[in-house]
């Protein structure tokens, strides 16, 4: 895994000439939400992220106008809630076409304002403009009350991994829609309440956007470590995903490995800190399911048909970086990215 | 000026559906920058503002990258310097096309670390997408200390009505551009330090990114007030800004009137306040310029020629919400939003 994946290599290059803040607790790549000091006030970190909506537009994933504002909402308060931050609203630059018929604007807007008041929090501003083009970029602020936040960085050999629910929906979605089968129905709920009980329990956190696999390879990069996934870990996918993927004659692994994640978190835990976290999370009514353990060595294992397979994460991720429509070939590459433990 | 412009319109029709926060300050269109209270802390808030960058770059106005980098932080620390917050940094969202060349990037991120290392501030975090169009979204967030917090409300008939720096730089940058006259150097830089001696002393503030009589206008909207020019308001004016006016066989007032405005505050302050305002901006080696008076009739009066003229502001913005390309149209339609004061 020494080689860096394409859309980091960029990243780099991009970030190349600037200098982080000071008053940044996190570096570059190190967090889903960036993390800055609030002035004089000990312990309280502003969470904010941006996250534009473009290829889901572009490739039509996201045709439904009420799903794209939907989403526009919840892919940023997913990254919110990977840092255990509490929403403090959402900012929401939309460029709209020149005639874009008015049903289709009321439709994003109802998206957009189901999804924050289902996360109950707010559109606090914005900006209209009007194109050749349709894009979506939502940007949400939060705060965190933590003396040491929560970030992707922080995991260590033997602490355990968590799923905050069922994996597998994001890719099904995509799957399903890219190849004409029946509209499988996604609108993920950003997991705010639960990722408020991880500061101070989970020890690195990421969500899991770009799929669980990408999501595992990112924290592996971060903390120098591997998974080693539950041989038990199918029971962690949602059950009509797995259909979406048989049907489509898929093993049910493939889902975890397409770039369409499901918005939730991945998070690793050391297992002393077990016990509690499980009675606060049964608390507000929450299963959070653990699927797999981390390793001092790098790489991910995950049994394939009872068998251990080791995952070619870095080549899943260089797939997604490359993709251009081709989704045969995409499926096929992703096929070719696992080998049988020896 | 009872009907309302066709942008406001617009944003009332798109955020109809949606509550505002209750830890919010500051209502729809009454401040550049959302104010939202700091949890648990009085008198601190959170200052947040998010501008796209899309019809500059669709009209061809920041063909250079540099500038279209600089721009897309310094409009939207511009709406900070508006609210008196000193900046925690920006997030930037950019969209670039497949295929564009390494050296435009690399220009375009110069213009950004350039930007933020100007103002003082940092770039915290961004997104990167690949796309048939570009766009470049920004997010500036800062902090605010003050009981009530400076916004585009406030003011009162008798305040006096001033400007940051000199006025038209914007338009004549454009009007250059789109009539392939000499290149007209623009690098506007926001008002940061300015802006920040501004809470507890200017009565209300808005920056002149629409050009000048765009935010008086809305700021007689707001406030319910109306705006008498001084009679020396072209000492105001940009030298070489009037030069391409004149130039153009245009009257320098048009320069104001354009929407690429110059980025500069315009406020108000009442009277009492004045001297230690003054005081306060000298010793940070700031001259603002007072250019007039608030009146309590609405309506806004620019002396031309030495004439009163009233000012048909609403004309001018709805101007710019229809402008399709058509420099000639748009400025024929300008030049006849005057009427002598009888």
């Amino acid at each position: 895994m020494n080689p860096e994946v394409l859309e980091n290599v960029m990243l780099r290059a991009l970030t190349r000439t600037l200098s982080r803040s000071p008053f940044q607790y996190n570096g570059l790549l190190e967090s889903d939400a960036e993390l800055v000091r609030v002035p004089g006030v000990s312990d309280l970190w502003l969470a904010a992220t941006t996250d534009a909506v473009v290829e889901e537009i572009q490739t039509g994933l996201y045709a439904d106008p009420r799903l794209l504002g939907w989403m526009t909402v919840m892919v940023n308060l997913s990254d919110l809630a990977a840092v255990g931050a509490a929403p403090a609203g959402i900012l929401i630059a939309e460029t709209l076409t020149h005639g874009m018929p008015q049903k289709d604007i009321e439709e994003m807007q109802r998206g957009i304002a189901e999804a924050v008041r289902t996360c109950g929090t707010y559109v606090l501003g914005g900006d209209t403009s009007v194109a050749d083009h349709r894009e979506m970029c939502g940007t949400a602020l939060g705060f965190v009350r933590a003396e040491k936040p929560l970030t992707r960085c922080g995991c260590a050999a033997g602490d355990f991994l968590y799923l905050s629910g069922p994996a597998g929906t994001g890719n099904a979605f995509a799957l399903a829609r890219f190849t004409h089968a029946d509209p499988f129905p996604f609108f993920p709920v950003a997991r705010i309440r639960e990722g408020q009980l991880l500061p101070g329990r989970a020890s690195a956190c990421m969500d899991t956007s770009d799929g669980l696999l990408a999501t595992l390879d990112q924290l592996s990069r971060l903390n120098g470590i591997g998974f080693e996934i539950d041989s038990t870990w199918e029971e962690a996918l949602d059950q009509a995903s797995r259909s979406v993927f048989s049907g489509a004659g898929l093993p049910s692994w493939i889902s975890l490995a397409g770039q369409h994640g499901e918005f939730e978190l991945a998070f690793t835990m050391a297992p002393a800190r077990e016990a509690v976290f499980l009675e606060e999370a049964g608390s507000i009514g929450w299963k959070p399911k653990r699927v797999g353990i981390t390793t001092a060595a790098m790489g991910i294992i995950l049994p394939i048909n009872g068998i251990p397979h080791t995952i070619d994460t870095q080549a899943i991720r260089d797939l997604a970086s490359r993709f251009s429509g081709d989704l045969n070939g995409y499926i096929t590459g992703l096929l070719g990215a696992t080998t049988p433990l020896k």
